[in-house]
């Protein structure tokens, strides 16, 4: 039979990530690809002896049916931790449980978005999220990005120029792929422009919280009087991924109305992850667990840089100086065949990177960048990689 | 700020099923308005044991990052399972788990529908899947739903005269609400019909182990030798809901397309409760675990039936019987206004039934009926809510 597939789904390619996993599958290919927590980033015994306690005192309530909008206890110690920690959440706002925080950027499109509507994006950004906006039909405007942030000019310029913008897509935290934070005063200019325009920002926050060097930057989210900017935050960096658990803070009536578009996509979030999270977050030192996994990351962070120093950049390629996340994005010189050079990297010299393009809004468009994750590899793999990719950079580009 | 929400999550109306459960949440009303397992159902001690043994042997698998396709130890027992008890799965078909089996009525309106198809449905039918439907601006088309199943001269009639018809969605097995089963002939006739008209079936079958009395008919998936039917399978009523696991089994083509969809909603569904069912399925005896279902629910079902019998049927509110399945539903006599019923028996009464027109396709449409669901309340609950429900049967049509 020949099928019939939405043109949603039709328009949309299978993801130039996953083409490099297929090679990085390869038990002899060193990835540096992949976007996860290291191994060692798990409390699993801390998160077994939680799971051990439910299953003890009361079992039901993990294995039942729950609410759409989150398992109640984690909900309100959300509610108020996002409050003193972040100043995030007014009157207005609540609090929803997600399945993920992919599964925020789903219902910021299937609710917010018509089909043919806009979306403007930092141009690099996070795949999954594009390919979301994507598969619900939006469309996406891409505004450069700058060492510190999204380029206000062109943000500005969009603005005023596309049309039917709904929402603003930023992740100002070190940035997938650049490792990028945006500035402060960006920040304000970005909230100002929206308020100015009434579109929606979204501020997807997964790596706020692994910050290795630098001062914290407030959230766009805490100068929120207005009611303009949908939260997005994630125990997948913090916790762990394999959960699946997410939390957006957002004015009330787009709650409500995500609520009514995740009964019908998954009814609600697996409460025993949920009810990890909520013990995790409260029976044990969250903070000290953040100061150990920055720890972990801040020196794998610099051992990467260190290693790039001293195999890569030799060779002409640069690279942004990060101060937390899981990314560094580096550069081919001009004139270098960014997809070839990636395609050669694992093929040949078996060490997987991911080609630019991957993460731009049009989906044409050309790239000189390539990302490396420095969290998932050992140390010893890091370094291996590493100096494969050194070591055919020299070839390639000497 | 006035916020522009979707059209297609704008025209959808808050379930009723909802209004009503706000009531429910009362303590003194009798709720037969949930569709909840019975709390006695659930395979806790097993289920606490699978966990503790997954936290001391391999506690990174669960925690980790997963692939979108699903768990591959349960996605390869489930398609052995499947094709060696319900002869489900040629060639050409392949097994994605999901979160839940509400994702897999997601993914099918999203893979397979532009905004404006149709979709065909039984009417009444499911409405959390109706509303996921509509909430991806797919249109619906009821077709009336008899003793033995749809009505396959209505069928005919929709798939003749209505333009992009991309799916049939069908329950066959106890369905909800209506409780009725298809009969053999009729699975037929709809599988000839889908495929003359060159229109995929959708079979959701999450009731279809839970059958009391009566002879097990074949699913209509395993007629399928032309890859038209999406078989979806869940573990909410057979081992718990609160885990959200389900699994479709579908052509592997549609399939593809599911997992571009799923990367973009939830990247993969919750990896320990994947393990969770796995183990579940392989290590204890799941037929064992099947047959304490059917005699727990067997039983419950009989006695709500004896209890309608006697308090509410001579009030002349007719039921169908059940060979399966969690709801009873039942008919109001003529002239009788269902929803002022329906909502007189909770707010003066105190026992909560699901309005008919929260099940319809065409929701201006009218209904006779409401639905009682037996599993969720004990013996005592269940037996106060019938008699509440035939005392005001009797003020109120008499």
């Amino acid at each position: 039979m020949q099928y019939h597939f939405s043109d949603r789904i039709s328009t949309l390619k299978p993801s130039a990530i996953r083409e490099i996993f297929k090679y990085a599958a390869d038990p002899e290919v060193v990835s540096l690809s992949a976007g996860n927590p290291a191994p060692d980033a798990f409390a699993a015994k801390q998160i077994g002896e939680i799971a051990a306690d439910i299953f003890a005192t009361h079992p039901i309530d993990a294995l039942q049916y729950s609410v759409t909008e989150g398992y109640p206890k984690l909900r309100a110690f959300m509610r108020d931790y996002m409050k003193t920690r972040h100043n995030i959440g007014r009157a207005f706002d609540d609090v929803l449980i997600t399945s993920g925080a992919q599964q925020i950027m789903e219902m910021c499109a299937k609710v917010l978005c018509n089909e043919g509507d806009y979306v403007i994006a930092e141009d690099p950004s996070f795949i999954g999220s594009l390919n979301c906006f994507r598969s619900l039909g939006a469309q996406l405007k891409g505004v450069p990005i700058e060492p510190d942030g999204m380029c206000i000019e062109a943000l500005a310029d969009a603005l005023e120029n596309t049309p039917n913008v709904r929402f603003i897509y930023t992740i100002p935290n070190f940035q997938n792929p650049s490792g990028v934070t945006m500035s402060l005063e960006k920040r304000h200019a970005l909230y100002d422009l929206a308020k100015k325009y009434g579109v929606l920002i979204v501020e997807d926050n997964p790596y706020g919280d692994l910050r290795y060097s630098g001062e914290n930057l407030p959230n766009i989210k805490s100068f929120d009087e207005d009611g303009i900017v949908i939260y997005s935050g994630s125990f997948s960096k913090v916790i762990a991924p394999g959960l699946r658990v997410g939390y957006t803070v957002a004015p009330s009536e787009i709650m409500k109305k995500m609520v009514v578009a995740k009964q019908g996509e998954d009814v609600h979030t697996n409460i025993l992850a949920q009810m990890i999270c909520y013990e995790f977050m409260t029976r044990y030192d969250f903070d000290e667990n953040l100061a150990f996994l920055r720890r972990l990351y801040s020196r794998k962070a610099q051992f990467a840089m260190d290693l790039l120093d001293k195999y890569v950049v030799p060779t002409g390629i640069t690279y942004l100086p990060i101060q937390g996340g899981l990314f560094l994005w580096c550069t081919l010189p001009d004139g270098v065949d960014m997809a070839d050079f990636c395609k050669r990297a694992v093929v040949e010299h078996k060490v997987a990177i991911v080609p630019g393009t991957a993460f731009l809004c049009d989906e044409k468009g050309s790239s000189q960048c390539f990302r490396i994750n420095f969290t998932t590899p050992s140390d010893e793999k890091l370094e291996e990689g590493i100096k494969r990719l050194g070591a055919f950079a020299k070839i390639a580009l000497g």
